[in-house]
């Protein structure tokens, strides 16, 4: 491993990719949503300890992210579900990777 | 994608995994360790406008993971240099799986 005398800086989409799974759980629900879930309380099941305004908010960012996406089904009583878009599917590579890493 | 009814709980490795990602600049600074850099400033160079003491807390807990290896140089004056551990090569595979996703 050569040493950098200048190092170059961190390209901005690492810092901004980097950013997103910097929000406490979001790797656990990004987990939870590779196994299946796509209802809040499939979320809150499977990553268990968090509050539920935290599970509401990193949902929001993960939208907003274009990782989820938010669909309204028109049932008695409509219901929502987070699916994950094409980029979040591709996400799921550096989940993978990371429990790889964990050996989990 | 088959729906889970019951979610099962995310693992706790993938949890400590996740964890370790969720500090802030932790990504940036594992990013510029691939880049070549092993000292203070040149992982501050890197990452840019994190606070020194910050960037001093990420090496330790990056140490504590067991990701890097603080190493003191027996020169005049001693230099300290933050070499990469096996485990910490072997987490490349998810940062670069980032940069990919990130496009960047």
């Amino acid at each position: 491993m050569s040493r950098c005398r200048h190092c170059a800086p961190v390209p901005e989409g690492v810092r901004q990719a980097a950013g997103l799974l910097e929000g406490r759980w979001t790797v656990s629900i990004l987990w939870a949503s590779y196994e299946g879930a796509s209802r809040f309380n499939e979320f809150k099941q499977a990553v268990g300890e968090i509050p539920p305004r935290t599970l509401a908010q990193r949902l929001v960012e993960l939208e907003r992210a274009g990782v989820l996406e938010r669909v309204v089904i028109d049932a008695r009583p409509p219901r929502v579900e987070y699916r994950l878009t094409p980029a979040g599917r591709r996400l799921q590579a550096v989940v993978d990777a990371l429990v790889r890493w964990a050996g989990a």
